[in-house]
């Protein structure tokens, strides 16, 4: 890459982090352009020259969380039964959301973002899959109430609290909860 | 009441009702009082007569729920045992968010609307109580995220899916889904 391209990365780059902080404290439609350039310290027009419109920066700051979720939903549907399918996508949902901890409360939450992304690439799509592998253990409406509880949870949940716990105490707790409202792990005894 | 009274009383129940669907739409922070205005179809000065800014809608909007959720977490304090408590604010949670449903997800998981209510009154102060009340049934950190995903999962999970259910029917697999994650019922051979 040459020096200008580097250059032009960063600035990509800077907005971007400095996109996902205010989306995630005044929501996607709180953030003007206007606002992501005086966090970065540059001109509204600097960042027009990146990114014509806000949509255009959601998708950039969605694009690496969805590559990863991209690749946890396929990874799980290789598996072979359906418990074995929801258990990997269950660990591996928490690992995408656990890495994209700032992030994830803006996506899921904010109706502006969720409209957004809805008519954008493949998102609704994968969510749909991502749903089907957790509700298929328990097939009827009490498998889809679980599947969305499980995936809500985890993700609004990445609150204040959460956000204070070291990685690998959120995972194995997050991971446990889930297995339960999911009935992926029974009871030694019931085994 | 006076007529003047009844119909004062109907243009402010017009504005909730006309703010609280765009809430649901476009966000706190993506819906103006510009916007409240032309849905209910009368100009911005006859909203401004009954609410100065948006943060007063807002709060209005909130207060029948916010009185729910007051008396529900009281009901659940009164109880005697830890789990007596969890168990009458996880159905009395419940109760209240079906009561509510186009309402909930509007306040969960929007970052502006959160910031507000947080400066307002005392639904801060409610949010923790409740958690508490869920929490105390595993006293440590695992109590605690477990109360949050409980929570955050019943109320953020209210997306389209949920919107198309019975209120019985979901009623009963929130509560089943809920007890799980909290160990509320234990299976038989465990007891």
């Amino acid at each position: 890459m040459s020096v200008t391209a580097v250059r032009a990365t960063d600035s990509r780059h800077r907005f971007i982090d400095a996109a996902t902080r205010l989306f995630a404290r005044h929501s996607f439609a709180g953030t003007s352009l206007q606002m992501i350039a005086d966090e970065v310290g540059v001109t509204k027009s600097a960042v027009h020259h990146h990114f014509r419109t806000r949509e255009e920066l959601l998708t950039a700051v969605v694009e690496p969380l969805a590559g990863e979720l991209r690749a946890a939903v396929a990874a799980a549907e290789t598996q072979r039964t359906r418990r074995a399918r929801a258990e990997r996508m269950l660990t591996g949902f928490i690992d995408v959301v656990i890495r994209n901890r700032v992030l994830v409360p803006v996506l899921v939450g904010d109706p502006g973002a969720i409209e957004t992304l809805r008519s954008h690439a493949d998102m609704s799509d994968l969510g749909e899959r991502l749903l089907k592998l957790l509700a298929d253990v328990d097939p009827g409406v009490g498998g889809w109430i679980k599947a969305d509880l499980t995936v809500s949870g985890i993700a609004c949940g990445m609150g204040v609290r959460a956000l204070e716990l070291d990685d690998d105490l959120l995972r194995e707790h997050l991971v446990g909860a889930g297995r339960r409202i999911l009935g992926l792990r029974a009871p030694r005894c019931l085994r």
